[in-house]
């Protein structure tokens, strides 16, 4: 025992710098207290403001039409960006890898009909530049975020990126990752809790949504922080609380997945039970916002 | 593989009933939906209502002066009841094991000044009758959240009985300590989530607490249910964060633990540091009902 | 964060001693270095010597007739003593409860007819002195391992005890528990590892054997430390596995739970499918106590 | 909770084939039972008999001198093969990275020099031609498990693949990962369990090593499995345990840290105190063989 701790004394030293220097809060006047966040702008989306902002969208982008209608459902019920998957990370071979740059032509369309910011996914450094050429927002999965050779491309790429935590990582190994990012010069790094792996899954949920993470994260870091009450859950029934309580303790915004009103879950690509309807998803930004105000306070935000 | 599908398919037919009959929602016309819940009256205050309920007080009840301070401070931040340890369940016997009659006197001598019911807490069946007298809610802490025998004492009590999970157990292992209690006749549970043990323990909290299962149990059970964010995180500091979530994603109340405005946390006979103080705690109370308020809704309330 | 490591350092300046001074290695010269462990004898069996002790038997007692079948094929089997519950700890109330002390009598009638000594659970702090009429070993079980008032009745009682680790328990806390045995003046206390609960629980088995923590205790304690794999696996088909895994990782022993040769795991009060047969616990025995042999030696033994 | 049900038997529908249809052992004729796993020939070295494996070698390639010492020590120890890290996935980008090909050309020289052949990890898709010009094993390590594009890219290559599982996998995950090799028509895959992450972590340990798993994965996949006690536990002291539980409960092989006997393990660039001593190595060794022998049998081998 004596060994381990040992071990962890003796890691700095082998470091020239903090192990996230240029992520973390402190000795950066300008991010001073907790207060202030860094602001990143993304088509005219205001991110790290006091009003949550929301990226909403389907799991998959499975063809121009479902695409195009879910995202005027969620422009109309109030979303500030569009999320969809082109490239996917899927766990077996077998399952529906995503339709690739096709995808992204579609999501850009989908762009020009609503007006919508795309954040997506991308999950082979070879792929940044040409996922580059249509995302406003490039999204690390939770399970490339220790995907340092994908992390430096995001980085040079100099695009926004929203950086999932991994389910098995620490709030410091996360950090460590949005630090790869930056340390090409791109601070326009989003953090994304989107729910912890615990002995619970499986027994209600998917996953444990962490939300002490995002109140830990706001005193450690500069950088904004989402939820994602989707994955965090893995059910739609717990989206509405998981989302409203993302929001009161402190996220500067919600990664919601949605599907089509009288979409069948079902026969969703990818992750259909997971997904809320448009008239939920309403709801659900407009108790946000109210939850987002009445939490807000120099203590949290 | 199989063999393990199969222990589960078969454990059901051993049993005459369903493990958690009395306390489940299913069935049960008078709590249909999920809308209502069981109301608790305990000495004026109404758990389970649209008003979260604010349970506050020290740790350790450690002598009479700091026990009425911390009180009477929490009665003016707006507390409705009291909690206080006077039997403590410590890890080693060589901690401070709670002053025992005495302190329990000293929680009757706080409310008499206060007016606030007070919640204490049981760890050995011999000695609930002896609680009794002084509890007007008897807590069975997380540790003996399986302590079968302390549960049926309790259950026969008829006292209303706060059940906090273990940091190791399932939403359905919980539900079914909750039976041992009302299977005795007594349906005056309340439910509290106080934090479970992942990989992210000691990272940057003690617990992670587990605000998704509020909702679920919401939607399982009709017992109210309580969020503990002391417990829950660990760190005074991230205590507001989690009361406002906690109470965003639907709980029927908070347990606080508090320490005297200008008192050392390091002079606390127990868990110092997680406690806030009465100023941060009026603050938390005000913000968590605006929250409440924001939040409720017919899918979440 | 800082306040979190704060308060860890701030808490030994609360205690008057080391929180698990007794059972300790450090400082106890007759248990000097790795080497020593405390013998105990029950009935003739030499607990933490070389040689693997077997407590085998089924999960609950059911009859008289099955117990002693069961504990007729251990011993020819090769095992040293008799596992079987009287009082059972179920998660539901509506599970079998046990027998209770015709589950005792049942067992000191099997314990005449085959010379094994008994091994079985107590639960509740007034059974104590019950069950240790009938009982060669008190065994805590693992929800039990922080009923801190049934620990001191143990400890009191003077007969040696079988320590489980809840399934959320840090080795730390495990030795406190042991502690308050200790405390009481009897140090004979045996831990049994009997598996964690973690991410893993359901995809394949029900808990995780944890065995790196069996070389762990051995250096932090001079108690002896069993291993389940009945438990600590949850599927018949890995308890062989893990019974030799465990044996080679230093464990004194093994806890085994037995079917009847022919029985019908779906017919068993509790845990049919975990138990294994006694053709199997034979091959078991003779290959665990083969891999003791190899793996013997200064580091480990 | 329906919900969550209906998802998960919802899923399969959407695939035409099992998720790793091609290194699952059901139907494969010629792995007929639990007896017989697909043997990979390394150099000489055979892989999937009944006589263990041993990969030993530094954790990072830092220096020649450094890693033909340590190969040599470990080919005399009784070593088969010899890794050493080039490419390093490092937490934070400051720490260090590994010396890229020129620590590729060092092991080259240390296998000319000791004919050990070479296990190295590939950590980005477009460095995978050039890491097999020089590797005879490609490793794929736990923070790249589910590096989709990578595992593609190593399928094609044909060289053998050590994959480890992530700290936070489950074996579903794990050999659908391994299908994402085999699907490229390469099924010399070596499966490596190198510990999970549970709340155990930094109280004795850094990973849980879930030795459960190697049974399970026995009988789910042909392919062989080795353990890694030097991540498995994180301490240099627990290693030689963690390798005898290994092989007792079926590994293939081991897979463990050196450093040279009198090196510093503080000097090391990484992981210096979770690595043994040659003279270590070779009683592990030594003894890991010895209980492969006992523990072997039809139940498990």
């Amino acid at each position: 025992m004596s060994q381990y701790a040992m071990q962890k004394s003796a890691k700095p030293t082998r470091r020239s710098r903090h192990p996230y220097e240029l992520v973390r809060r402190a000795g950066r006047e300008e991010f001073h207290g907790n207060l202030k966040v860094r602001e990143i702008l993304v088509g005219g989306v205001r991110i790290g403001g006091p009003r949550p902002v929301v990226i909403a969208g389907p799991c998959s982008v499975e063809s121009l039409e479902q695409t195009v209608d879910v995202a005027r459902a969620c422009r109309d019920a109030g979303a500030d960006m569009l999320r969809g998957g082109a490239y996917k990370p899927r766990t077996s071979p077998y399952d529906f890898q995503g339709l690739g740059i096709e995808g992204l032509e579609i999501l850009a369309e989908a762009r020009a009909q609503t007006g919508l910011p795309i954040v997506t996914e991308v999950i082979d450094p070879r792929l940044v530049e040409e996922v580059c050429r249509f995302a406003d927002v490039l999204q690390i999965g939770a399970r490339s975020m220790q995907n340092f050779p994908l992390l430096v491309e995001a980085g040079k790429s100099g695009k926004p990126v929203l950086l999932k935590r991994h389910w098995g990582a620490t709030l410091q190994e996360w950090l460590c990752a949005a630090e790869y990012v930056a340390a090409q010069g791109n601070l326009n790094v989003i953090l994304c809790e989107r729910g912890i792996r615990t002995f619970s899954q499986g027994t209600y949920n998917r996953n444990t949504l962490d939300l002490n993470v995002v109140d830990a994260a706001r005193r450690e870091t500069f950088l904004p922080i989402f939820v994602d009450p989707s994955h965090g859950t893995g059910v739609a029934d717990l989206v509405p609380a998981a989302s409203l309580a993302g929001v009161a303790c402190g996220a500067h915004g919600l990664m919601i997945e949605v599907i089509g009103e009288t979409a069948d879950p079902a026969e969703a690509m990818s992750d259909g039970y997971q997904a809320i309807r448009p008239s939920m998803l309403r709801d659900v930004i407009e108790r946000a916002r109210c939850c987002a105000t009445a939490a807000a306070q120099e203590f949290i935000r």
